[in-house]
């Protein structure tokens, strides 16, 4: 895709190429992200930050990821955007608000209102989340991570083995991780969850049409033995018509350290969308985890920056002048990354 | 007037040679709006954005200005301002936050605080809207727009034709308008509106002191027919003490592409304040004149940015300096304007 | 004690030359923040504003303090935060959060809990209060206060004369102070309060074991007859059970004019934490003493942008770089300071 003045919608937009272009771009953004060096590309940019829904980790590292190429953030949070409550369309709405920045990160409550937006807005907009719909910044740093932690272990995207572990229902971010999976070739994906909160039937078709393996499973021990990946999420319970629907499934697939070194392979990586549920009857990933090296889930955060920082720089177009805007951080930064 | 330091509280402290000026320092300011140029005039400026009263285009409007000019801005928006609560004076509020920034751009729902907070704020205060009472940057972007829309057309603000139509007793921006207008000459102004929600007298008597010729009307139609502009506004329904009473003014003038077409004079001129109310009960100015090349309603909130950015600059004074700090945008803004 | 990557978490901390320094830097910090000079040292830095807790002032102080410095400002305000809500841990939120910014501003309404966040944060953390238990910028900005306003008198915070009014048992600031003081010699403090408001017996014994000499009173005039310093406070309402019980104390102890007159030494220093409560039923410190000279209370918080800039170019080590990045402001800022 040509990708200047480009909307990131949706992960069905990508192909290969592009996908593998945006982690490319990533890797270069690495040394601004982890405060070696300051660039500033998009100084005198704006970026306008819409969430309206709340969200403090996507929207601030949306503009975070801004502000390290050198550009301003102009925020609005949670519907104090009463125009729409006084009767306007969403339509009026991206023509006002597309006059104030460069660029739009937008997340809202309803499923596709973000491409109903993007429709209408004169500057790039960027999907941060449309209900149970996309979450493609999301999907990209979950499957750029992928590629990273198995980058030192001699293993690639390509014959990936991955199980993905807990409500795979209402997780719309392992919906996405799929989608883009079907770009790769070989892909052995185990399934585990309770028999209710099983990934959609739709979804396991694309994969399987893509030519991936995929298993189903009610066992985490097993499901894990074979595996690079463990992708463990949440139960998603805001989603569940009652709490006591929520607490059946709640606790039901925890992983720990022993349970780790008795069943998975040395070195398989875990991940998880975050937050994950620490509180007792939860525990999908125990916090005695948290010394574990190969727990990746705040290098999964991080490179959410270096994801979010390459979008930017590919739909307004300055990748190749980043460095060339840099210099030395002077500030204090030891033991960072 | 002397702008350097000064409050903008009002569109009464404004001369003609003031609102002149203004426009003046507008024009100039629109290769930086329109992404052309990038000024850093106000490096390490600090913008206060107090938006005690929930704002989402005004406060991005005013953020988004300061930004162009290269400035930093510190937002408070709700009242979370729980000192206010906790007994402090506006005296004691304007003392303390005027500390922090180097301008402020306030809104506050009580009539006449923004005026009480500028007496005692150490830096200058732009009013952003005090209750129903003033908005001054509104009634001057309004003005702006009419007097760009119209010098493609070989008229000027003297001898305007306009007409208001729809809620003009509540309706704070025709208010504001009406006083500017009395700057000028030879003004046609037809007020358009239910017998309940005409203009207030004072405004009409002041209009008429200017020497300007006022006509009333409750009939669209023929209203429209000889006018350069015809400002629509909605019906403003949380002044209203029921919904029942809204209800029977919403959607009584509604202006339409066909409506448009019988009616008006080439190139008639179509404004509104915004946000429209596109409800299917309301749709004072439909969905199909989004076609129409004389719909100016999304340049007036392109405008609301070049004027916000001449008040910012005037009252810091730096007009003179905005192109001295100025180099060429280098990132892709195609298509924006 | 090495402020380069710390955190600075409670009053505790600080020995007596550690103090001295802050408050030198916060010296060397003046024409920055007055906006005689601009510097760029911080730029392309980013502060994370945490503010678990909703507060206008300490934010926005902290939050222009980081701008002065040539910085951006992520900001989030209350429990926006859901992940907390969907059983996030604290160390959670710490690891994700620190992988945005460069330095943390933090309020949060758990006593303990900012500590706890800085545990697992890999940037520095600034405690901006959590809960009752500490805010060490105010107590800073409060003792810079006291030197700033006692040096042109030819007088010390070592032999101090100082009295405390109000509610000293649940007023947080007056505790710290207290604990700075005792890093000092030779004070001698006055406290008055209602028996049943007065300073906890813990900080009494504190302030003994230093060598200062405490005196307590339930009356307002002799107290304030021989000190340097007038130290007022709001009744907090918010943490008595009832307004009844709260009633009982508000308005107990007056300072106008007047009194000041008459019971006062020529130039002893009027001080308060803001926000005052200025209803007719409080009033500690009333209005007619605005254009006394020795109120200091707007200097108090003017005094803490630079407290904080300076504890910033501390953590992040840029003192002795501040200057060398700095150049004239080229705006209006006539009358300011």
């Amino acid at each position: 895709m040509q990708f200047a003045g480009s909307h990131i919608l949706s992960v069905t937009q990508f192909e290969r190429a592009d996908v593998e272009r945006i982690f490319a771009v990533a890797d270069r953004m690495q040394p601004y992200a982890h405060r070696e060096r300051v660039t500033k590309v998009l100084d005198g940019a704006i970026l306008g930050s819409m969430f309206f829904e709340p969200s403090t980790r996507t929207r601030v590292s949306f503009g975070s990821a801004f502000n390290l190429l050198g550009g301003e953030v102009r925020e609005t949070t949670g519907f104090e955007n009463s125009a729409i409550a006084k009767g306007e369309s969403l339509y009026d709405t991206a023509r006002v608000l597309s006059g104030y920045s460069d660029v739009i990160a937008m997340r809202h409550p309803a499923e596709g209102s973000v491409a109903e937006f993007a429709a209408a807005s004169r500057v790039p907009v960027i999907n941060g989340g449309d209900g149970a719909n996309e979450h493609p910044s999301q999907a990209l740093l979950d499957l750029y991570t992928i590629k990273k932690e198995l980058a030192g272990r001699g293993r690639g995207i390509d014959q990936l083995r991955i199980a993905m572990v807990g409500d795979l229902r209402y997780g719309r971010t392992v919906h996405s991780l799929c989608k883009l999976l079907c770009l790769f070739k070989g892909v052995q994906v185990v399934l585990v969850s309770p028999q209710e909160l099983c990934m959609p039937p739709a979804i396991v078709e694309e994969l399987r049409e893509a030519g991936h393996d995929v298993m189903t499973s009610e066992v985490l021990e097993a499901s894990i033995a074979h595996v690079d990946i463990v992708y463990s999420t949440r139960i998603q319970e805001e989603r569940f018509s009652s709490q006591q629907e929520a607490d059946l499934y709640r606790g039901r697939f925890r992983l720990n350290q022993s349970i780790y070194t008795q069943h998975c392979e040395p070195n398989t990586v875990i991940m998880h969308p975050l937050p994950r549920d620490s509180r007792d009857t939860a525990r999908e990933l125990d916090d005695d985890l948290n010394d574990n090296p190969n727990l990746a889930i705040f290098r999964q955060t991080d490179n959410g920056v270096l994801v979010r920082m390459a979008l930017f720089a590919l739909v307004l177009d300055v990748v190749e002048q980043v460095d060339a805007h840099a210099r030395d951080v002077n500030w204090y930064t030891a033991g960072r990354f």
